[in-house]
This record gives structure tokens, C-alpha cells and sequence, in this order.
């Protein structure tokens, strides 16, 4: 399956922080075919540092998409059946407008002038694009981490255009914990003296601040058992350990293809999310919601603890919303969701018929 | 208890890397007497960041020690009963030798010139500290977390100086998680200019790597659930959440007190520590040990899980060494041996007792 990443720009977008972007590019891709019916159609909702290439090999660059084991011809979202879409977030570096994008009333990039965003601005984006396709109701959206937070949001705020919603490995909102592990990427990068107040394009960015952000990221993106049986305490030469020199080339890897203000935006709209926020409590978020509920968690993802998958059940069982709930054995940490995937597509492909059968 | 930090040079040392070090100073602190028998004597062993002023208000900041609510009159290391002596690690910044301290051959602080240093080394240093306080055997040896792996390299390399070990929260070597956290760290310092190969001093230091490698550390040292309960998602200011702004503060307060290059050594030297690496097993480093063992692990710790203290505990039952484990609960994470003492004191209390009535 080859793929091309897309784009569709917009006149502007109204943000949650009342400033209007205008014009807002969205790049998306699609695979598989939308039905007569339009009612085939789920969105996929990408996590923090990853981009519309969900699926399929990259025209140019060959590059499988991040969840390529899980997109396509009988995989778990099977796209001999269904029409998967999946865009690049709003503030991201990968096609959609973010602070590396053009101001047109300046001719410079935005840098640090770009708006501060929202998860809820994301969906809105989102929505457009949806609309545009002439989708009016999406049989699910689904996504991991950050894309969890989305797939979330979505069914609060779209309770007639989601069917169905699979947050996998997420939250309602960040721990003190998360937020203090994205506080240090943020610092890391804002510490580099190339950030320069994020004025750095056409310049030399902050790659050191940025792959010292990236590396605690990776961090906890695995677990303490995983580094063990991936890593254990060998020696990659003299002078380093393995996991040292994978952690640093991890590091300088990212800075090639991702914008450090992009992750002070992104982790930002992560860390004050909190869906309850316009609620007496979680549950009354969930009051109007329509669709139906399949939550996963992974027993060795410490970043997104199992509890905070178990927090929304409650509280969509508080609303008596339909939800499932699986946390899936795992050893690879909160990177689960993208590698240790055989169970968890077989529990998104029965969720997605039945979906289907029961609510189109 | 009013208490200062004594020091003592001795001409050199010989360090595992086959460099002589010399002269060499070490900077220490007494609390109690020393018994006519020289058998109440008991060496306590400092944390990574931590230093000789272990307990007692400082003589000139009225600061009280690091470990104040462990060591006194009636507490845990009761100083009505035994000698407590505590000293700041070799390769440290607070009076030890280290790299900033002054190089005799240039005139010139060391900088990354100093020679590179293990837990053996500084175990090296702390036994000629006691020879040189006329001491033949200490009672015991305790530490928590660097602490730890000191006490039981103390009970392996020494086990006719030692009559009993407590090592709390800490392990025999260390994990690649472990190892990563403090690679980030370490990433973060050298990512500064200001840090310039080490050759900072009496310049600008690298501040805000520093505060960024200190960041990180803290989110280790505290626990998913004690930092809910300390900062939930409570905001400082309309721009950060109080977490946030904990971390900043805890950051730049560190870079007041402690050297950039003693984190690069120390962090290595924990890293490298591997008390199995001349044995062909751990149970086998345990071969000649003649001390008794007290290993205390906190529940919430996740830095150094109960896990690696058991693995320890194991190999000394491999070879029928006398030892007790507890494992205290606690939410403190890592933190919980310099915070939630109480149980911890109780413990340390009736050993040391048993301990001085049976092996002198």
C-alpha cells in the first residue's frame, strides 16, 4: 500500500484562546474506500511526536506509517472494510499549520507568536476536515496517548459524529508526573541558547535541548523491563552502554524530523487538557455522549498508568455509557500501543463490526 | 547539636583506573563519642547529591543535616550510644577532592582532567578516613540509595572493618533505566555551552543544564502518587502548574550547591558500579562477607524498586550470610528513606542494638 500524504487549507480556525488562525492547513491521509453510505469512515488520531503517515509505505520516502501493523487489508482497522483517516495536529511540524508554518502577515514563520492550542482546537480541525470529506458521522475515532485524549474529546464534543470511540493507553487528564516529564523536555529545549526565544528557523535549531527532551521522552515511552531485556548493562563500546548510545541516537534522530516549538506547543495543549474542565466532574462530561466505548491499557505502561484508563470507565459507566475495558499484558511500557499490537487489533476488529452492524 | 565539617589530607590514593590521586582531602562530620573500646563506631554513607553534613545545624548556616531526622540523641543512629561518622564522596564538590578541586601540578581547578572514579574508590577513601580516626572495625555501614550500594561494596571489600551493613533503597548495580535517567542528565549538563569540556570555573557555570539534569532527578526521587498528593493539577499562576514551578525552583537551587563535572563523575561511577563484575555471580561477591545485613526498600519506589534490594537479599542468602529485609510501605517514592523515617528509624534502632551486643 503506497500513500501520499494530503493537504486541504482552510479559510481560518476560531481557538479556544479567541484568536483566529487564518489560513489553517490540515495534511491528511486516507486508506481504504468511503462507502455509498458514508458510514465506514474512522478517524485515526495521532500521538505526540507522530504525524498523518499512520499507515501504508510513504510515496517518497518508502518510510511504513507509525501504525502501519494496525492500518490496512485485514488488520485491526481493516481497510478492505473501512475508510481510516488520519491527520497531522494542529500546531504540529508535518503538513498542518504549527509555528514553523508561514505567517502571511509577516512572510516569517509564526515562532513563538503562533496561537497556543488546544486538544479541543485539534478536534475542531479535525471536524473541518471531516466535513470537508463529507463525512457526517464517523463510525470511530481512535487513537493512543495523546491520541487517546483526542478520540476522547471527540465524543464529548461530537456526540452525533462519532459512533464509537477506542482511546488506548491515555487519559482524561495529565498526572502532575506527566506534566513534569514534559516540563523538563520543555526546559531542556528553551535552555539551548539556539531556541532563542523560538526565532531559530533558517537558523540553527535547538538540537541539543531537543534531543535531550526527546531521550526522557524515550524514556518513558518503555518500561524498567523492557530496557532490561532490550538493554540489560551492555557495553556499546568503552565508554558507553547500550542504552546510552540508543538514547543518544534516538535524540539526534528526532531532531531531524521534528520542531522543537512544535513540542513546547503540543506537550502544552497535552498537559492542560482536562476534559471534566467544563464539568462538576468527569462523569457529567460523558452526559450527552452517544457513542460507544472501547478503553485499553497496558500493564507496564507506568507514563499512562492502567488507573487513568479506569478512571474514565467509571466515569462513563457514572453516565451508563457503553464501555469496554481491557488492560492488555504487555512488557513494553507505555509503547505498547504501537508495537505489541496482535490482541489489541483483534479486540479494535470485533469492537468495529459490531459498531458497524449495531449502529449504521 | 551544633555541627562543622572537619577535613583531612592524605598524601594519595590509588584509584581502580590506575591513576594516583595526590594529595587527596576528604571532608567529614562526628556525632557522638567514640566508646574506649572503639567498637560503637558506624559510617554513614551519602546519596548522590548529598553531602558530609549528614546531621545537626551547621555551625555557620544553621542548616540542619541531610539526615538529621536519623542521626541524634534518641534517633535512629542514636549518638548517646554510638560514633556516627559521615564524609563526602570522593570526585564530590562539598570539601572532598573532586573536580573542582585545585590540580597541585597546574595551579588550575581539574576540570574533566580529574581522574575518573568508582564506588570502590570512594570506599578507598572512606576506609583510610576511618584507619585514620583509629578505627579497626565499625559497627556499621548504612546509606540510602548511592548510600546503599557503598554499604554493601564496604561489606564485600572490608569484612574485617565491617560488623554489620544497612543498605537502604538501593541496589548492586544498576539498571538501564536507572543508567538512562541519569545519561539525560548528563546530556543536559554537556548540552550547555557554559559547561565548555568542563572548564567553567571561575566563569559562568552550565546553569541550565545543570537545572534540567536536577529536574529530572526529582521526578525520580518522588512517586506518581506523592506528587498528586503534593501538586494534583493546582495551578502556580495562570502560565504553570505548580509542579512546574517546583521543579524550576528545585533546579536553579541546586546549581547554588552542587558542581556540574561532580554530577558527570558521580553519576558515572554509580552507573559503572556493578558489585558482581569480579565475581562470577553476586552471590559469589558475598563469598567472605562476615557482616550482618539490614536491606530496607520502600514500596513506592520506582527508582530503585523493592526488586533490585530482594535481588540482593537472595544473594546473600546464597551464601548464608545473616540478613533481614523489610520492605516499608510508604508514597513517598525514592525520597521516603530521607522523609518517612519513622518505621525506617525503629528498624535501624533494634539492629544496631543486636548488632552491638553480638558482634562486640
Amino acid at each position: 500500500m503506497i500513500t501520499e500524504t494530503k493537504s486541504v487549507q482552510f479559510p481560518s480556525i476560531a481557538l479556544d484562546c479567541g484568536v483566529t488562525l487564518a489560513p489553517v492547513d490540515v495534511a491528511y491521509e486516507t486508506y481504504g474506500e468511503l462507502n455509498a453510505a458514508k458510514s465506514n469512515a474512522i478517524l485515526i488520531l495521532h500521538a505526540f511526536s507522530l504525524d498523518a503517515h499512520a499507515a501504508g509505505l510513504d510515496k517518497e520516502t518508502g518510510n511504513p506509517g507509525w501504525w502501519d501493523n494496525m492500518i490496512g487489508p485485514g488488520k485491526g482497522f481493516d481497510t478492505d472494510k473501512y475508510f481510516v483517516i488520519s491527520s497531522n495536529v494542529l500546531s504540529g511540524c508535518r503538513g498542518t499549520s504549527g509555528p514553523s508554518s508561514i505567517n502571511p502577515q509577516t512572510g516569517c514563520p509564526y515562532g513563538m507568536s503562533f496561537p497556543p492550542v488546544t486538544i479541543p482546537d485539534m478536534g475542531r480541525l479535525q471536524k473541518m476536515l471531516i466535513d470537508h470529506l463529507g463525512i457526517k458521522r464517523l463510525l470511530s475515532v481512535s487513537g493512543g496517548s495523546m491520541g487517546a485524549m483526542q478520540a476522547l474529546q471527540w465524543a464529548v464534543a461530537y456526540p452525533d459524529a462519532v459512533a464509537s470511540s477506542i482511546p488506548i493507553a491515555g487519559t482524561s487528564r495529565h498526572s502532575p508526573q506527566q506534566i513534569a516529564f514534559n516540563e523538563v523536555g520543555r526546559q531542556a529545549i528553551m535552555a539551548d541558547p539556539d531556541w532563542n526565544e523560538g526565532n531559530y528557523y533558517g537558523r540553527r535549531p535547538p538540537a541539543r535541548g531537543l534531543s535531550v527532551a526527546r531521550m526522557v521522552g524515550h524514556i518513558t515511552y518503555m518500561s524498567d523491563a523492557s530496557m532490561r531485556e532490550k538493554f540489560g548493562r551492555r557495553l556499546h563500546d568503552q565508554n558507553q552502554f547500550e542504552v546510552e548510545s540508543y538514547l543518544r541516537y534516538r535524540g539526534s534522530q528526532f531532531v531531524e524530523r521534528f520542531d522543537a516549538n512544535s513540542y513546547l506547543y503540543i506537550t502544552q495543549a497535552m498537559d492542560y487538557f482536562d476534559l471534566s474542565s467544563d464539568f462538576h466532574s468527569l462523569s457529567a462530561a460523558f452526559e450527552n455522549v452517544k457513542a460507544r466505548f472501547l478503553v485499553i491499557s497496558f500493564t507496564s505502561d507506568w507514563l499512562y498508568p492502567s488507573y487513568q484508563s479506569l478512571e474514565v470507565v467509571r466515569a462513563l459507566r457514572g453516565r451508563n455509557c457503553d464501555v469496554a475495558y481491557c488492560e492488555l499484558p504487555s512488557s513494553y511500557g507505555h509503547d505498547a500501543f504501537l508495537v505489541n499490537v496482535a490482541e489489541q487489533a483483534e479486540l479494535v476488529r470485533g469492537f468495529l463490526a459490531s459498531t458497524f452492524r449495531e449502529k449504521t
